[in-house]
């Protein structure tokens, strides 16, 4: 499997820390970037691309921020790393099997998609399904038995000052 | 998911097509390559990642070729996967979260692996495990009913001519 956009990361750690925001709450770009380590010009072409896929919504002006779309039990990890990397398949199919000498010139007899391709396609559909069975939830529950006590307080205190 | 190689493709049509040799025989690269409509130097290239990997042989001198080097039932669509794309995984993690204003600077605290990057590896694993509970053998399988009469047949006598 090639790599998936470094910006999947990054999108997974944001979104998890918007899921930590008090109701009514956003987060700037700038803090989101400040808190991964990132540039924010590379951070914020990724939070577009969240927002754009619906995970995330900016709140404009001089207030305004980030925060989650909805609820974190409804953004599932494949929502995330498909809004940052794109649906197509990994698997790519140039369709060699027409190309044997003496093969059919018909279109017909390749209307069926090739097995090897559909055994391909299905492997990845597992994948997306693994994704796809995992939320934005079941981050924040991992965060809360997972993060050390001195890291959670540091990025809680973090967070409490630059929410807005 | 990024692309993979599109050497992948040919690998497992190649693969299929050395599945259906009789007892014995091979068949040259230079076949393979003409059989898929390929460079042979791009080709060759593949095969070697193969036979690297032991999925096939090659048998040389001037009556030389390529074969499977076990039973087609033995040979995943894992193993042809990975000896092209390798192994590398396709998430990223720049260990982000340790960058945090404020975060610990022990390296005893990141010991264990960031709980994103654990769910986002045992999606990658349900795509492995699909691939390898898929072998050569499914495919040959699949090509008994699902490759028309006609192109059966125009590869079947490419390979009578081609095979040593
Ligand atoms: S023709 Fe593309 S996978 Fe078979
Ligand atoms: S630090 Fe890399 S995925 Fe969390």
């Amino acid at each position: 499997m090639r790599r998936l956009s470094d910006g999947v990361e990054a999108a997974l750690h944001c979104a998890l820390v918007l899921a930590g925001l008090g109701e009514g709450r956003v987060l700037p770009g700038k803090a989101l970037a400040e808190l991964h380590g990132l540039s924010e010009s590379y951070l914020l072409k990724h939070l577009r691309a969240l927002a754009e896929a619906k995970a995330i919504e900016a709140a404009p002006g001089p207030r305004g921020g980030y925060r989650l779309a909805r609820p974190p039990a409804e953004i599932t990890l494949l929502d995330i790393v498909e809004a940052i990397d794109g649906r197509e398949p990994a698997f790519t199919c140039r369709e060699i099997r027409q190309r044997a000498p003496g093969k059919s010139t018909n279109p017909c007899d390749y209307k069926m998609e090739c097995f090897i391709k559909t055994r391909m396609l299905a492997a990845e559909t597992a994948w997306r399904e693994a994704l796809r069975a995992q939320t934005l939830a079941d981050l924040v529950a991992d965060g809360e038995h997972l993060i050390g006590e001195h890291n959670s307080k540091a990025v809680a205190e973090f967070i409490a000052k630059a929410q807005r």
